[in-house]
This record gives C-alpha cells, sequence and structure tokens, in this order.
C-alpha cells in the first residue's frame, strides 16, 4: 500500500509520502513515490502515485515525454503548460497511454488498473495548483474549502488534517500535521513504511530546497511520534469518565428522556419473550 | 454504512453501535444494529451486526430458533449452549442457513454476500467472551493482546482504540474511548449517524442495565464532541513547529545525515536532465 498526501495553502505546497511497496505481507520493499518536474525559476511540478507500481512508474516515466497534439499549436508538453491545468491535462492523458498499453493484459489476468495520482505546482504567471488524478485520466482540483488530498491508505490520517487544515495555515505547521497524519498511519498499516519523503513549496520559488528524506533516526520525527502519542493520553485522561446517573454534578450520560430499552430476546426458562 | 466496536475488558465489556443505514446516500434511513438475547441471571448474549441490511435482520431473527444437530445430545441453541464458543458455532450455522435462502439471488443480482457480526456475552459458569463473525460463519476470538473488535467503517476510530484499550482499562474509560472512537468515524463518513446504542455489560451480572441510546441532545457525548475536538488542537499547537535547520536549539528536521536530493526530471532551456 501507500500513504501519500498533498496540501495546497496560501504559503505554499506540502507533499509527504511513505516509501513501503508491497505485493502481500511476503513481500516488502521501498520505493519512492516522489517525483520533481522542475524548470528552475519557471515551473515546479510535483507527482506523487499510488497503486500498481508497474503503472505509476510507467506514468512517471512516460510524464516527461508525453504529447497531447493540439490544433494550430505545437504539442501540450509539461514542459510548455501555460497552467497546471494543462500539465494535468497531459498527465491523464500519460495515464491513459499506460491503461492502452498495459490494461488488457491486466485485464486478463484479473487485476484492476489501480492507480491514482497527486500532481501540484506552480507556473510561473500562475497560482499554485493542486490536482488528484485517478485510472481513467481524469482529475479533481483542491479548493479553498478542500485544500488537501490523499491517495492510498487514507482513512487512518485523514482526522487530523479535517480538523487542522485550512488555507491559512502556516507551510511549518502543515508539515506537522502531515507528519502527525502520518504516524498515525504508520501505526494502523503495516503496509504504510518508513521512509518518508517530504518536499515543502513555498509560493513563488518555482523550485524547492526544503526536501527530506526521513528515517527512523529522524530527531523531529521522533519527537512527534513519541509526543502525539502521549499528549493523546493526557487529553484522553484529562476528559472526565462518563457517570451513568450525572451524580455528583458530572456530566450524565444517562438523562430521563434518553432512558430506553434496547432490543432484546428473552427467554425465562425456555419460553422465549420477544 | 455502519460503525460498531465491542470491547472485552477484566471489568466487562463494551458495546456500542450507530444507527445510519443507506442505500446510496440518497436513501439514509435508521436502524438498530444491536441486539440482546438474555435470559436474566444465567445468560447474557450481545449481537451486533454490519453489512447488507437484509442479510444481518434475517440472522438476527434466525439466531433465536437456530439449532446445531448434535450425535447424543438435544440440538444446540443459543440458550442452551454451555459456552460462548459454542453460542458462536450457532450464529455461524444461522448466518449459513441466510446463505443457503438468499445467496445464489444475491449473486445473480451481483450483490456480495456481505454481512459481519459482533457477538459476545457470558454464559453462567464461564468467563466472558467476545467474537467476530464473518459472513461465512467463521470467526475469531477477542485476546489479552487484540481486546476489541470493530465492523463496519473501522479505520477512522482505531487509532484512539489502539492507544488506550488494555484488558485492565476500567469500564467507564472504556465507555469513554469507543464514545471518541465514535466522533472520529461520525465526522469523517457521512454514512455513520446518531443515535448510537451504548450497552455496558459488568462481569458476572448476566443481564445489563446499562444501556443508553445516545442522540444529538446528550450532554456527555457533547461534551466529547466539542472537548476532544478542541483538546486535540491545543495538543497540536503545543507541538513545535518543525525547523529546517535547528537553529535555536529546536528539534531538527533535516540533519547532516538525512540530507538528500529527491528523484528529479530537470529541464533548462528544453533540455531534459534525469
Amino acid at each position: 500500500m501507500t500513504y501519500c498526501v498533498g496540501i495546497r495553502l496560501n504559503a505554499g505546497l506540502v507533499f509527504l509520502s511513505d516509501s513501503r511497496t508491497n505485493a502481500g505481507v511476503d513481500q516488502i520493499s521501498t520505493c519512492r513515490k516522489m517525483l520533481i518536474y522542475e524548470k528552475p525559476g519557471e515551473r515546479f511540478m510535483m507527482l506523487m502515485s499510488a497503486g500498481n507500481l508497474s503503472i505509476s512508474q510507467s506514468v512517471r516515466e512516460i510524464l516527461q515525454v508525453e504529447r497531447l497534439e493540439r490544433p494550430d499549436a505545437e504539442p501540450l508538453t509539461i514542459w510548455n503548460a501555460q497552467s497546471m491545468f494543462d500539465a494535468a491535462r497531459v498527465l491523464g492523458s500519460a495515464v491513459r497511454r499506460v491503461y492502452q498499453q498495459d490494461g488488457a493484459a491486466l485485464k486478463a489476468a484479473g487485476l484492476d488498473f489501480n492507480a491514482s495520482f497527486i500532481f501540484g505546482g506552480q507556473i510561473r504567471g500562475e497560482a499554485m495548483r493542486l490536482f488528484q488524478v485517478y485510472s481513467p485520466g481524469n482529475f479533481i482540483e483542491a479548493t479553498r474549502e478542500a485544500c488537501f488530498f490523499q491517495i492510498g491508505e487514507s482513512k487512518y490520517g485523514k482526522p487530523i488534517l479535517d480538523r487542522v487544515l485550512v488555507p491559512t495555515t502556516p507551510l511549518d505547521e502543515a508539515t506537522k500535521c502531515a507528519l502527525i497524519s502520518m504516524d498515525s498511519t504508520l501505526k494502523s498499516n503495516l503496509s504504510v513504511g518508513l521512509p518518508l519523503d517530504l518536499v515543502v513549496y513555498r509560493e513563488g520559488a518555482y523550485a524547492s530546497d526544503q526536501h527530506i528524506c526521513i528515517d527512523e533516526h529522524n530527531p523531529y520525527f521522533n519527537m512527534i511520534r513519541s509526543t502525539w502519542g502521549q499528549r493523546l493520553r493526557e487529553v484522553f485522561e484529562g476528559i472526565e469518565d462518563p457517570q451513568w446517573s450525572g451524580a455528583g454534578g458530572a456530566t450524565p450520560l444517562r438523562t430521563v428522556s434518553n432512558r430506553y430499552e434496547p432490543l432484546r430476546k428473552v427467554t425465562h426458562s425456555g419460553q422465549l419473550i420477544v
């Protein structure tokens, strides 16, 4: 499996991915899921992928040379696209090309054409944009209201993102949030594993110099891992336990209005009373 | 969808379920997913169900009259079983009976035989036991190391259970933990909804009088909902933001040993450098 999260904030973009790839739990390997396409000073694009590794590796390779034919213009590529939307269309086309190549054979082998991508960045003259691209090559864009995308094992790590992220969140805080989200995922799903790749892009930079590979020796991530769990326990213990009666001024669990009898099948000495 | 959690502690059992049933988001209804089978003073059994509602309702109905033929003994039922293990076998048999009745027709309609159950309780003379029963009627039992089961939408609410629950957890604390787990699930999955059914069973009681239906007016659950999210934010804000350089004594995100260059495809004026 995989867990990747991409976040679009006013201040920039945050990308975080794990690096575990597996075919069953008895075949685990490490594979980077992040690739930067960059023309320094002009365009910065980041691709993260999840799903069938043969598909995503093919897409990554094809994307840099993919050409979308246009009437009355030279073919569209990620290197000449004037907008991230057009670059996402090129990515969609690359996904469809791999589908044409491999889809039928995968289907014959009983395998889905399973791949998903987070694709974001900035091209000079345009704001930063962030997309999620599906296996048919179609895509959706992050908005102010929904400013992050997840691919792969997304559920364990979603609650903290939901609670914290808004477009005005600073980059450092969003980075911390992504790492906590990853920590929850690592704890719950063995098929997501270290090392992590983290890239932070600052609005208007058209290049990134904030990138890091986080392994089990990283002091900050280790601090997060131990502190978050411990503080969560403290918060948990700080919340009062339920009092069934509400005696002693506690917030009552049971009140007069919500007394009820659960559904019950009762027998007294063999006679069933429904 | 559904979310149910069942917990086995030294002190007793905790059962919590939501009550939303849906066939697509445009067809939502309320349905209780908990059913108690009880012979006061002798046996207390609790069934929670997830999956196709027609299957789980049929199983619930059949379970109370299901008979497993035995050589040299009267047929085994949940009312005469001497152990919860045998009662779980009767449940498995009830599930298989529904499969025999409906499995082929469901398959013809392109539907999986999708149902799962949490089944726990205590029969006089035996310790409390807790089982998860799958759609083929087979089952597993909770252990000291894995003392809870979840069915339905399990992922959002699993991290807090993982962090808190051990067999020595008191019943009130486990109830609080289950409610927080449910809160995270409600926040993230619309197909899980109020009201909740909560039943707490104390070891050796052979009946339960702690049961409650929790709706949007429940003061304790509302306290949990507002407090947990707010405290989580406070903890989040209390953890230091990452410092890329580790300047000023902060825990560094980047250290000398883990500087690295991400995979990059770079072009300077058209020439691609891989």
